[in-house]
């Protein structure tokens, strides 16, 4: 059976339905032809350009990421910025990109239920849910969830380990950590999200002073682990939904792709 | 003298200064890099995907063009659009796109000039002027100027002739033709300005059934001579200028480039 | 039984229902009093100045038309444009402006369904439907239906003496006429939505440049028969329509009301 | 001399430079035609129905307003607004309607300056200037001027007396008056204005219930005269400014128009 | 049982749901702590200086109002407004205030249900509901309902005699009174409304002169009774609702607050 | 010589005048009152409740900040957010608040000139200026200048040490360190500007993961040295600049403001 773009935007659909992206998002086939065939794909989180050229060493014929490729609609398309550089790349190499972006982050089973799950929380739930999936199933971008009860210190350890980020900020809302909310990449501004979900702390990414400064005067221990690290385990998980949906098609992880963000 | 594209879109904006271009328009390198050597350009009025493949065809490897390649900043650049299809077709095969779009219509010397003279028009000024260049001159949109009085159905024959339009619209503002405003491409909501700088006749194109009728009602002639052939006779000029100004550059015109749009 | 403004207001909402106008657009009683007695109607598509001079001259106290006497709101009824032209000579003459501009365009029996029907398209749908009315049918601007399979040349005859347009300005697609979308006046941006309905060939009007283009580029046959000619059919069900709504009123058809647009 | 409503447009304009006006606001020729013949001119604050009556019965050919009789550009022009109204009476009888609005308002010698010297002030200035006429003075909505020094309550008997105002409204700030500042019509925003340039009382009218309030609160004195009354005082001396720049054209003064605000 | 904030808010709630307060709005908890505790409550219309004053004086710590302390968001907190000063003194002072606005004006039993009932009118309806409450009653900001058949001029005493406004400004639509429409506060745009729901006669407040002469040229009396006057009765029916669901709160209605507007 | 706000505020204004903050920024006076005495200043970079709480135990009676008490315009005044936390504080306290943003971050000898000389750059420069201020020096919010040329890791130690930032946040653009640009807080994307200006190194806080990939692909070291330690700096000069403009007013610097931001 031979594969096209087209049937594997189908196979993401089913895990990610577009319907449950944000208004403001882009998500789908942003670089290429809907029925080129598809032999290799490379799954990585982002699209840039050393990814656009491990996808060509490697003969993928598909990129398939969850940050699209295309968010800021362009006016040219040029090596003067980073989206520009993997577009050129790409076309140049007739190498498609496909992504799932918010849709992603909310459906059953994608970023922020990995990212639940890799942290060890039990009794997830979907604290504010934006709609409700045709199973009946409320979805939404936040995941909250129960740990053991334990002090600030004890938890920062295990989420260092288990997502394997180098240093993580924090701020310390003077709690215990008990029931944690999650959201990977840029959450910081649900903290009031958080706070009414009965949470004590709130695990996401990108967190700007402001935000750690309302959250501790609020009790909250917001604790930024790295947008690279709260997100990047939805790839293996997206990986092996693609290889069971989509039989002959060789499914590759990015080995390239590490957080350019370092510490010192 | 090796040139890379930079050159050649300073050489360009020469003739076509970027800041006479207006707000909500596209123009420059708007697909490659501004690094890229250049030796042969393929000069034609739009960047649409059999024009991409003549340049390929004919080996050049920069496309100058009067329409933009991107205008509405695309969320995607896929064959589902002709956009993408051009986009795709030019980075695949490493021609660059440069274009001056307004800028081109308002400058001394561009499309409107060249619109007015080949119609033969005399004492030609600028009659709604938005800025003054550098020299100190007027430019804008419109041309008006002057040709022998005669009655609208003479005048309809020379800009036939002159334009080689298959065949023109128009609307009888009942009058004879003796001062005339040229607007290359969509200047068919200018009626009131081309009255207002005292003209009895209006030549553009893209004309809708409502200003044809607001053109006749107020009394001016209104004629339709087609977008491309309004538009096109700039590429000879603006090639040319490119020659003298990139010696050692082969500058090609489009032969492929015709209207897509019959009459029957 | 006397007739008043109101009743034949009413008359019109039954064939084209106010809520199925487009939330931009204007219909309705325009000029004039709904009290107003109505003895004579003038029914054509348009409320141009030499139209309401017609309705003068043959009596008519009530002009009924598709387009409407008010487009974008007046800061000024003067004689320096054609509606304050048009509103100066009705008001002057105590005859009363009544139209029904998009809801004549999307209702069953309307302007679109009339386009179809004079074309010999069979099993005509709504391919985008906005809403459905009250006996639960989909109504919606454009209208699509099969034709025999037919070269497009052979097509454009046919459109040219069903509708009496002079000359046809088309884009050849390159495909063979068989599922055709029709949309009166200027739907020339509805060429994806003909193509995800299934058609090759889309009749419309005031098409632009870069609808024909885009058109062509994506297989698409795009007729432009002129806005005058695809609309103005609707007048004469229309004028038939109230005659029967209407009995005691004496119902004319427009006799002066011809495209302005002439072609060399 | 024949006059035409051009060459009385033209003689306001001397007065009141249509510059002057606000960007929101709607001035110069409202109804009719441009080269109409005047003959007789009625003079009013606003061009409502019942004075565009008085024009009819008094065989004026043009109505000349403070007001303009078009504010929200209408979407019709029918009985069911006042405006609608207005507009169908002029247009049936022939009179066309010119006004100067608020660039009468900000003018040298127009409605505030009128209002501030009805009220008797000495050394009027500009409190709040908006731009500088050709000779050089600011000009701008508020006027600002010296009374003798007395308690609210004397003053109040003079703003009644001078005005004509049956009843006023006002706020106490608890201040003697001094400066004034005056805005004929609702100026009951420009309480801080007032307060910056040194006022302890505000002359105004269509004040709301929180203007009172808060000008009490920041101790300034909020005198409420009435809209038309504040207002009404501008028509003679513009009636007689036309007299002098028109000679030949008979200028009446309406008769009619009185405030129809009640009090009980 | 000892009160706190949140324990008022939500009696307050019970009578005027949050859900109907109109999207601009403001409402609820405005100024201090939610768990404050709450032993004395004052009621009034305004949370004016002298309102905060004189709760301070009472010794109450929660100030109930109809009108938001916070109307347009400030960017600042100082003695330069009305608001900061209200601000500066409340939070200097540890009272909270709490109010209920566009919620209370529309509810059963709010603002215009009082105001009705204060005129004595039968059969009151909502003539243009916003919303349906959990009852399936309509909800909104208007209420009609019948009076005897009277002059205007009779109607003027009742309504100056029941709401205790010294004097009434209105306009005289030409008819007697009988089906009347209110809107306590500034509600002189709904003339178009009132009409529609078949009344003859407005009560509110804060008219301007435009709104006047509409109303009188369309035929409805039009009267302002003075936005304090309309609005204030509900304060007395809000301090007993509260009485008999906060047993053991002091529930004092403001003796000090009075119209601040005065007839000269 | 009894010194109040207002004294304060001129003095603050001389070193960084009001119009040279951004349009959306918020500065001055922005809790309390403008005529209050002033003893005992607090100078901290911003008014968060510990910060309050620190001012009334050390007796001051105005707090001065960096940041503003009031960002986005609050519909509330309660405990709910850290806002509404501070002005209760402050107003229950009679602490005054003034701050001056962008103003400070924009002058000369403001918070970037100062994070520029603690990080030892010399030949100072403003690379984007936004204006000119009276001695018609070039204002602007960056500032760029040289260092020694060296390898980035030792630049790294420069910041930690200079600033006392616990960790650094960076992207390795893959050039020495030669040319820097600052803008203390969030600046993360003024990559382009910063390349712009021909440097190498951009130093600033708050920066997301695409602006550090973003800065990585165009060759540009990107080091967030966090928010607090970039800015905190200009607290010191502030508080000299203060202390020698108002003599016999104490002047204090904040000794409870650290970071609330941990490492782990």
């Amino acid at each position: 059976m031979h594969m096209i773009v087209r049937d594997v935007l189908e196979a993401i659909h089913r895990l990610a339905p577009s319907y449950m992206k944000y208004d403001w998002d882009n998500e789908g086939l942003l670089c290429g032809t809907m029925t080129q065939p598809v032999t290799k794909i490379l799954v990585a989180l982002d699209p840039f350009p050393h990814v656009c050229r491990e996808a060509k060493e490697k003969g993928a014929d598909l990129l398939v990421t969850h940050h699209p490729l295309i968010f800021q609609a362009p006016k040219s398309v040029t090596d003067k910025d980073m989206t520009g550089k993997s577009i050129l790349f790409l076309a140049a190499n007739g190498i498609a990109a496909v992504n799932a972006h918010t849709n992603l982050d909310c459906c059953h089973g994608g970023v922020n239920d990995v990212l639940a799950r890799v942290l060890g929380l039990a009794e997830i739930t979907v604290p504010s849910p934006i709609g409700t999936d045709e199973g009946g199933h409320p979805y939404g971008l936040l995941r909250a969830g129960l740990t053991n009860k334990q002090p600030l210190s004890q938890f920062l350890d295990v989420v260092k380990e288990r997502l394997g980020t180098p240093v993580l900020r924090y701020a310390d809302g003077g709690r215990p950590v008990h029931r944690v909310a999650v959201g990977g990449g840029s959450c910081g501004d649900c903290y009031e999200e958080a706070l009414e979900a009965g949470c004590d702390t709130l695990v996401t990414a990108d967190v700007k002073y402001n935000q750690f400064w309302e959250a501790q005067t609020l009790g909250l221990n917001l604790i930024d682990a790295g947008h690279f690290y709260t997100e990047n385990p939805v790839c293996r998980v997206l990986a092996e939904s693609l290889r069971q949906k989509l039989p002959g098609v060789e499914i590759l992880l990015s080995e390239s792709h590490k957080d350019c963000m370092k510490f010192a």
